[in-house]
Formats: structure tokens, sequence, C-alpha cells
């Protein structure tokens, strides 16, 4: 019981990076309200802007595209209300309210994109790890899950618009940003004081901005130094693991590019829930789906769409590692996971 | 030069209090998302969830009413779009775009209520400082200004929504709540992952959710120890010194109810956004209106309900103190501002 617990779902939220913390704890020592026009108003400004340009740099994108939101959903809302956009039953929750998800998804997780310029698509998807094609001008790309751990750049993506998340790639919980190729714009869904060149309003999240800034500039300095091949071979690792620890275990995803640091596997006859509650009382936290469903464990949405029948979709588990995951780490919850499966099987014979 | 800035702008936003920042540090350690049922996600909600008990017990409501948002101005679209319903010009701007704003306003600032289930109210107003009396069961009352400094309930008032804002009494921007009256309910206008019971979706801001709890929980127990009217007396003072400064100022607000720690003055031929930046350049930090206009100084929409003309409406001053501002500084900031002001009238003749 000693034993620490091992993070194994940085794909529903990455610990607090270090350099985020630091510019989060600054951030409160900054009095001022950036729509104030005096000193402390313009240090606050400045705190803001700054950030802005450190997301935009690691974004591959301009400063002034960009929109700080409370979150990727928040700027779904913001990007999709009201456009009628078509898209794949495999985007987000925050995505899929906002579109017609007629687009067709094959066995592999890829989406098929019929006219860019009218579909939503995302760039990997949080379950599967699945990493999609992006056709030039498509409407809106979620970012959310490879902006940090795949080389992405907005203004190479040849998209419209883009989501984007803090707390996917080590900033805090609650800050995200919608960004807008010059020249598009937006109805602004939260109005009033006019922030955010009058997209968005409300006093800003100061402290949650600064953390988003400086955590986009270090995964972008980490993804540039190798970091997250690294995370890949310790997949990999875990992969050959779970391989092992039974053989009748069912890779998804694997068969493209996908992120480098996510594992799906059914265990044909577990359910993905009993699986994530099994591993949560030895010691591991991991993930039956997107956390984002709030608790609502069911058979995957994701999984069906690639054609996975109800039994087999209520039977994945998400695997997802950064770069604190180690070798030893993943081994121990492979061996876990293989006895616990074990035991589920032998219960159920 | 070395003189210390002095903060005279707490209606903007207040400095944050050593319990939120300490509870905001707190959170950061905390790893999970609070929809993931494992024990690092039951650690995030457990956090979210005394924060609200915090902010409940501070605002007189009942945590399961209370739907965190991402401030003040997200409350309001939420509680507000779509109801149609009626209002006074004297309220932010953050409520003035989804209303009617046909109710009268008197010359005390004092707004007329005809049909308290189809209207919504300030408690008190940012500028002036002038608190309303609420009729009971209003539709939605702005409690943005008057929770942490007056002893308000939101159960007490009657009213079926309330919103409220963290950073206006010493938490951190970005994070405020709706709160409902039980049993009433509002269209999600940010969906997804079905957060905050389905009302309001989006990965939770943790770390301001906790800000939030603990600068509540802190400033109600500074109200009940008599703070704010120490802070009354500070402004009474503050009063006096502008009053002998100049013979031709006139006080907004001051012939009934209002908040302890606001003084709005008009400096007749003195422009509101000179008075600011002159003041800026003296050390002392105050406003000409709402610091939520984004910087668009302008004749006060405020002051024009009230039915002063468009010329006094552009000559007034927002000073708004706290708990940490000093008798030195009141008396400082009223010297060097009919320094200024005796200077301005000498040029203008």
């Amino acid at each position: 019981m000693a034993r620490s617990r091992v993070y194994l779902d940085w794909n529903a939220t990455a610990p607090l990076r270090p350099e985020a913390r630091a510019a989060m704890i600054a951030a409160m020592d900054v009095v001022g309200n950036p729509s104030s026009v005096h000193a402390e108003g313009r240090a606050a400004t400045a705190l803001k802007e700054r950030a802005r340009a450190q997301v935009a740099e690691a974004f591959g994108a301009q400063a002034a595209d960009i929109v700080f939101t409370s979150g990727a959903t928040e700027a779904a809302a913001l990007g999709l209300a009201g456009r009628g956009l078509h898209g794949a039953a495999v985007e987000h929750d925050a995505v899929l309210g906002w579109i017609d998800a007629d687009l067709p998804v094959d066995e592999a997780g890829r989406v098929v994109v019929q006219d860019p310029a009218q579909s939503v698509l995302q760039s990997a998807n949080s379950e599967t790890g699945v990493v999609q094609d992006l056709p030039e001008g498509l409407a809106l790309v979620d970012f959310t899950q490879s902006f940090g751990k795949l080389p992405v750049a907005f203004d190479w993506s040849g998209a419209q618009m883009g989501l984007v998340s803090a707390h996917k790639l080590g900033g805090p919980k609650g800050i995200g940003a919608l960004v807008l190729r010059r020249g598009l714009d937006v109805t602004a869904r939260i109005t009033g004081g006019g922030q955010e060149m009058g997209r968005r309003s409300g006093t800003e999240n100061l402290v949650g901005i600064a953390g988003f800034g400086a955590a986009a500039e270090a995964a972008a300095r980490e993804l540039a130094d190798g970091v997250w091949e690294k995370v890949a071979e310790i997949r990999n690792i875990l992969s050959l693991a779970l391989e092992a620890a039974s053989n009748e275990t069912i890779f998804v995803g694997n068969t493209g590019p996908r992120l480098p640091n996510t594992v799906c596997v059914i265990a044909p006859g577990w359910k993905g829930e009993t699986q994530v509650m099994s591993m949560d009382l030895a010691g591991f936290a991991v993930s039956a789906g997107s956390a984002c469903s709030s608790g609502k464990l069911r058979e995957s949405r994701v999984l069906r769409a690639m054609g996975f029948d109800p039994a087999l979709s209520a039977s994945a588990l998400r695997v997802s590692i950064g770069p604190d995951t180690g070798r030893e780490d993943v081994l121990r919850f492979a061996e876990a996971w293989g006895k616990a499966y074990a035991k589920a099987r032998a219960r159920a014979a």
C-alpha cells in the first residue's frame, strides 16, 4: 500500500509543468485588471500578451489570431455554433454537439472528409491516439490532443480555426483558445466588456493564461528535444508487455500514424470500467474512453464508429503516458493488468 | 519615484488574498481531471466540491445550486440569454447586452423595478457604489460587487439567479458562478463533457475554483469581523479630503446605502480619463467608470442614467479601496488629486 501511484492518464489531463507553476505563481502578484489603463492594468495586459505570444509561437500561429477561452470546450462552442459543419462520430463531445456527425470513419479510425471547407476534424483522437491526415482548408481542426505531443502548426495546417487546451500539454485546467485564420471572425457568445478583441468578454483568467503560455513554450522545447520519441519507446514497451500478458487483446489504432503516448487496448470479456476500477485499486490511473464523459463509462462511441461491436467497444482501456512515465511504471502496470485480466476471465469462465 | 504605488481600484479587481494563493498553489499538485473515476480524479472532484461548499456557505446558498463559470460575465450569458428580462441602464455591460434596459433610474441611482420576476437588478453598482433594495422574487441579481463587501445571502434575497465573481473579493480572475434557485434550470451554452451537472461543460478550472473557495471563505470571515466597517471609515476620510481639495466636486451616490469602499466624484471640467492618467503618473491606480469597458474611457453610462449631463458624466472618477488601504494612502491620494485638479483648472482658465 505504501507503493506510490502511477499516473497513466495523460490524455485526460497532464501534470502541471514546473514552468507553468512558476509562471502562475508569478502572475498571482500582478494585481491589475488587464482592462484598466493604469500601470497595474498595463502590467496585467503585458503578462497576457506575453503568454499569447508564447502560445502562438509554440502553435505556429499569429498572436493576434489567438482568442483565449476557458478551454477547448468553450472554444468549440465559439467556433462552431450556428455554422452547421460536418464531422465524424470520433470527434470529442465538445465538438460533436455542434456538428452533423455524418462523415465516414474506417476501421483504422481514419475520417473521410468530403468537403474540407464545411468540415471539422480532430488532429488526434484522445481515446485511440489515431492521428488524421489534415486535408487543406478544413473549417476547424481540434488540436487538443496533438498540440504539445506532435509537431503541429496552425499556419501550416491551412485550417480556418483551431482548438487548443492548456491542460493537455502541462498547463492548467480551464484555459484554452480558439485560433482563427486572419480575417475570419466569430460571433461572441459571451458579451460584456469586449475583451479578446470583442470575441470573448470577461475579465481574463490571468493566472491560467500565464500558465498556458509557459507550458506551451516548455512543451514546444521538449518536443524539439525529442522527448516524445522517448515516450514512444516506453509506449512500445507497454504495448509489447500488454500483448505478452494476454493473447486475446486487440490493439486499436496501431496500424497508422498515432500519438506517441497512447495505447488503446480491448480485453474481450472484461468491461472497460471494471478494468479502470481494478487498476485504480492496484495503484494505476488509467481510463476507459474520454475522461470528459464525466464518469459515464459505457461503450466507446469512438470504437463503435470504427466498426467494433458493442461488447468489444465496452471492453477498451486507454493507457496514456507522458515524459515522466518510466519503463518500470509501464512494466508494473502491464503485470498488474495481465494478472487482473486472468482473474476476471477465470471468474467469467 | 521610489515611492511605492497605491492601488485604489479594488472594484476593478482586488489583490489576491493569501488564503486564495495558498489554496491555488495546493491545487496545482492535484493532477487528476475531476471527470476521471480513479483516485486522482476523485481527489480533483473533492477539491472542487470543497470549494463549492465554501462559496455556498459564504454566499448563503446551497452548494448544489452553484454553477462554476469563467466569471460573472459568462454567468450572465448563461442565466440571461434568451430570457428577454428587463433591467436598467446602470447594469454592467455583461448584463446589459442580454436585457431590455427600460427600467427607470432616479438621480440617486436607485432602480425602479416594476415586475421583479421579469427583472434583473444589481446589488451594488461598480462605479458609484450605490446599493439597491432588492424586491422579493427578482429573476436575477448581480452580486458581483457586493459579495464580500456587504452581508449578502442568496437564499435570503429571494432571487431566482445570482451572479458572483471571485476576483472582486480577493480570489483569482477568470472564475465565478451562476447561482440558481433550486428547481430552476438553464440551457447550457457550452456543451460537451456534461460537467457542472450538464449546465456548463469543459474541464474545470481547478486552480481557480480552489482559489475562489478559499477567498470566499476568507472574505466572509473578514466581513463578520467588521473589517469593512473600518474600510468605510477610511473611505469617509477620503471623501472629506477630496471635498476639502476642491469646492466644485460633486459626490455621486452618497445619499443612500452604498458600498463601504467606493467614492465616485465628479470634478467639473476635468475629464475622467485625464484624471486617471494624471493620477497614474503620480503613482495611484484609480478608474473612470468600469474597468471592463476595456480602456474605452468615455462618459459614464451609469452617470448618464442617473441624469448627469454628458460633460459631468465624462468628468467622474472612481476611487475604490479595500482592507489593505491605509489612511495615509487616501490622504496622499487626495492631496495629489487636489493639486492636479487645480493645475488642470488653471490650464483651462
